[in-house]
Order: C-alpha cells, then sequence, then structure tokens
C-alpha cells in the first residue's frame, strides 16, 4: 500500500481507538456509512446533466470533495478492518478487464458492456 | 497523491481512452456506477450480523475484495475526473471530526454523534 | 393502506413466516437490502444518457421492471416491520413539499432546490 | 394499481407539473434521487445492532419514517414515468422467489440464499 494511504488509515485507526468507536467499525456498519455518504454523493448530481456535472460551480465543487473525503475514509477504514489492500484490488480488477474488454471491440460502446468494470 | 494512488489513476485513465469511454466517464455518471458497486458490497454484508461480518469466511472475503476493487476503481477515476485529490479531501474531513468530536465527550458512543465524518 | 399494498405486505410476511426468515427481517438488515437492490436499478441507468433512460428497449425495460419489484417488495417488508404506512408518509412529505416549493417561485429550476423532497 | 398508490401517483405528477419538473424527472435522475434517500435511510441505522434497530426511539421513528415517505414518492414518480406497476412487479419477483426458495430446503438459513429476492 501506498505511504499516503498508509499514513491516512493509520489516522482513521488512531482516530477510532482514541474515542472507543472500534466496537462500531464492523465490516456491516462500514458498508453501511459508505453507502449512505455515497448516497450524499449521488444526490449533488442528480438533477445535473451529465455535461453539467462535468463543470461545477465553485460551491458544488467543494461540497463534492468533501463527500468524496467522506466517502474514502470509509472505504480506507473498511479496507483496514478487513485487511484488504485497496489498491492490489482494484489493479486485480482491472487486470481482468484488460482482458475482458478488448479496445478493438469495445471502442466508443458502453452498450456492448460495463466499462471499467462488471 | 501517493505514488501507488497515482499510477492506479494513470491505469484507469489509459483504459477508458483506450476504448474512447471518457464520453461515458462524467462525475454524473461515474457516482452512479460507484453508487451500484456500493450496493453490491452493501449486499455482501446484508444478512449477516455485525460480528459474522468481521470474520467473513473465504469465498465471501474473496468477493469482497472484488467488490471493494470496483469501488476503488470508480472512486479513483471519479475524483480523477474531477481533479480532486482523495487522499488530501479525506484528510481534511478527518482534521474537522478531530476537532468536533472530543475523544473525551464521545468516548464509546454512536449515539451522540455519527462517528467518523458528518 | 391501499388493498393491494395490503395484499402484497401481507404476501412478503407470509413468504418470511413459512421460512423462519423473520429473523433476519430487521430494520436494519431490511434497509441494507434495499440499498443492493437501489444499487442494482442506478447500475441499469449509469451509461445512459437522460433521454436514453426516458426510452428503453424492451429488454433493458424488463430488467429495470424486475428491478423495482425488488426495491417494492424490501421496501414494503421494511415498513411493515416498521408498523409504517408508507403512502400516509409520502403524502406527509408531500404536503410539506408543496407548501415549500411554491410553484411559481421555483418554476422550471431544480438549481434553487431539489424538487419533489428535501 | 391501487386506488391509493394511484392518488399518490397522480398527486406527484401534478407536483412535477405545477413546476415545470417533468424536464428533470427522466428516469436516469429519478434513479439517482432514490439512491440519495435510501442512503439517507441506511444511515439512520448504520451505527445500531439489528436489535436496537428493531426498537427505535420515537425520535429516530420519526426520521426513518420521513425517510421511508421520500423513498415511496421517488420510487411511485420514477414508476410513473416507466408506465410500471410496482404492485404487480413485485408480485411476480414473489411468484418467482416462491418457486425458488422451497419453504423446507431453506428454512431458518440466509446463508445458502439471499432471501426475499435474487
Amino acid at each position: 500500500m501506498s505511504t499516503e494511504l498508509e499514513r491516512l488509515t493509520a489516522r482513521l485507526r488512531a482516530f477510532a481507538e482514541a474515542r472507543d468507536w472500534e466496537q462500531f467499525h464492523t465490516p456491516k456498519n462500514l458498508a453501511m456509512a459508505l453507502a449512505g455518504e455515497v448516497g450524499e454523493l449521488v444526490a449533488e448530481f442528480q438533477w445535473l446533466t451529465p455535461a453539467e456535472s462535468a463543470s461545477l460551480d465553485p460551491a458544488t465543487l467543494d461540497r463534492v470533495r468533501s463527500e468524496l473525503g467522506d466517502v474514502t475514509a470509509y472505504l480506507v477504514r473498511l479496507a483496514d478492518v478487513l485487511g484488504i489492500d485497496l489498491v492490489e484490488a482494484a489493479g486485480a480488477k482491472l487486470d481482468e478487464n484488460e482482458r475482458r474488454y478488448d479496445p478493438g471491440r469495445y471502442r466508443g460502446s458502453a452498450r456492448k458492456a460495463p466499462p471499467l468494470s462488471s
């Protein structure tokens, strides 16, 4: 795992320990917390067109950054309690998808298959 | 951003470019893809007790690792198209929460406030 | 509650009882199951433009109908175990939103406020 | 569709028309709005044990009722713009699950298969 991610992981662990919140940080509960934060993120984009979502005004971008911070925090904490390396897990999925979605065959089409992952 | 996360970001970008899928990777669409993957992750834990979720059998752990890989891939790709640094965003939220949740006052209680983030 | 919704509620309750699955149907678990199904629903729309999502091909519409069936089943079951009347709860929110979003002031704008609910 | 659900559907349609918000109410956008509200619902339960989630204090129950109202409103509105009958769709899934999960075989076990739906 990367140094910066390792540092964030350690900070989140210390944060939970200092408040005796490890008892709440089961994978089940953290997955729910992650889902809650992703819900807030999705809500930021719900009435925007795809094009509008790509050129956010500064206030919306700040809220989105804050939501992405929450999502990242819970994701990193969940991976820590499960002993999973996120970058490695994503890399393994990407290896698989590079084999599965031939660039020539799937070029420009999201209809034939869901891009990026299964 | 950390070197390992930078490498993953670059790989995901190249993956999208090689298939001409950048047109689908708007923040709105990527937030939906992230929500879809988090839904699959949550589904893995839905019928488990919190204790069971903390000691997964190997097959379930493999599926969870795979889902966490998908979640990470979409999250990193979304942050890339928005120009947001995930580790920095999470760190800023953690700074805020360290001020907000005094360890003495919130010790052992998730009732008083949602731990880890707002 | 409506007769048709009452019948669906009763069928779902009998389904759970016949399999001794009431033990799994806590509000926490059912909320997770609902989130999982909504994730599958969102995934159906993730790469479509808003316009495309409004004119689905028959195969996609069938999958969406099936996902909406799952979402409805878990929502109705969750409301049943909580003793909440869904139509009444939605009506109360709509009363509130009719007061809050003056038709003249909010006409044609989703920017000023999130339409339909808070 | 049931009379009460029909009335709610009609009210939601009139609410959108009066504000010229039909333009925002594409299936893609409404699915996102639904996901956002389900995220808020899940967040209410995230730190509770399954048992605690089954005996909510009055204030939490009020918030949960309000979230269920929002979820129902978006679900009913989404079904309306798609021309899908929710009760019929849920009934069809339940028919399928009654065949699939034999009460004798699946009795008391959520391990063998996800209860209630696929």
